[in-house]
């Protein structure tokens, strides 16, 4: 279906909508190419520009394009993904892959914990714990803002540890010898407030994927609770999931 | 703390954000209950109206808050939450925990494979394929819009199913006899489109996590691909992750 139909139950927008991202997908528009502009498009499909604008507002909802002011609408790159199917840091799963990752450290403090953060990492709450923000690069680009709490003792001994290049994982278990076991994740979609827009440079508004992560000592203790936000237009997660427990095939 | 520290380098709108977060999360301000007035938090915690407005806006955008227009501004209910460590239907999964899951079928079509479907389903572009959207109702209130494509013969099989109250995982292995393997995810955040925030009752531009789920047999055969999208204010995803692949413990 290369041609749009008037006279078809489905809106020209939703259709056009649909032809656009098919050619997107395919290669006709390639990543960072430049979209040709609404009035081109309108004449191409014989519809108008209200048509074009909704159609290419919901493509830019989705993240596959954005715009730059005054330059026009571009396509999004195909969004970095991390295989989470098991427990890996950032860098360490994405540098199998050949991905360099660096990270921002925007802040190191202890402060009480609060309610939440106590009943997770199982300390009282006020008790001090430590607190690790780090904005997260995928081949320089800005893809997630990660703020880490960590029971006070192992946060000292992280005060020295190399935050820029590491994962916080590999050092709790090669620095700390805390070999770690499973973590629980719960995966959620939010919009960027300002705090989240200034670390991650997007636009107040736009698309989060949140994590809440506790991960677990290999013994089973709370070690390492965690918030991930990642840029929506810019990351995936993904997984194998098997229907039926036990040893993976 | 219970008290805004003016002094702080953290900006007051910003530690009033955290007090009400808190004080949402231990049940100070129970689900459904109408927050104090923008006046009256102002009064009391001797801040500005703007910085309540921040503060009430971004746990907006967090979804812990919601406004109704003329009557004020309620908390949430908590998110309702499927855990994915194993690969389940929503009715399947939810059900063993007492919820009632209930689909309003959207439409049922046979349509052309787009590229994408073709490739995912390993049919030639332009076969025909079911195409099934359902949206889905927790307790009776709407948390996803579910589009699924199944080959066309498949599709002639599950025309006349109940798929009100049916998940079509249980459908395709009981009344199919298709035993299921594993499925593929990628999950990423994006904002609801015209056709997103009518289907899921929300807001053009609100939170929506949105899963691309390839289902294959137990032979490994792709059988069932689906586009998810779920209400970001109320679902989320949960899982455990292990350290080291192998048997679960």
């Amino acid at each position: 279906m290369t041609e749009l139909l008037p006279l078809s139950p489905i809106p020209l927008y939703s259709q056009l909508k649909e032809l656009l991202r098919t050619r997107i997908l395919d290669g006709t528009y390639p990543p960072l190419s430049r979209m040709p502009s609404e009035a081109e498009l309108g004449k191409a499909y014989a519809v108008s520009r209200i048509t074009v604008r909704q159609a290419l507002g919901d493509l830019q909802k989705e993240g596959l394009i954005f715009k730059i002011h005054g330059k026009g609408t571009f396509v999004a790159k195909p969004k970095a993904f991390q295989n989470v199917s098991t427990l890996q840091g950032l860098a360490e799963s994405m540098g199998q892959r050949g991905y360099e990752v660096i990270n921002r450290l925007r802040s190191f403090r202890f402060v009480p914990a609060d309610a939440q953060v106590a009943a997770r990492l199982q300390v009282a709450e006020g008790d001090t714990v430590a607190q690790i923000k780090r904005a997260r690069l995928v081949n320089r680009e800005l893809v997630s803002l990660e703020v880490t709490y960590l029971p006070e003792a192992l946060g000292r001994r992280l005060e020295k540890a190399d935050l820029v290049t590491r994962d916080i994982f590999l050092i709790l278990e090669n620095d700390c010898a805390q070999p770690l076991g499973h973590a629980d994740l719960a995966i959620d979609a939010i919009l960027a407030d300002a705090e989240l827009a200034a670390a991650l440079e997007v636009e107040e508004g736009s698309p989060v994927m949140r994590i809440e992560r506790l991960t677990h000592t290999a013994d089973g203790q709370p070690l390492d609770y965690e918030h991930l936000y990642y840029r929506g237009d810019a990351f995936q997660y993904r997984l194998r999931i098997d229907r039926h427990k036990g040893p993976r095939a």
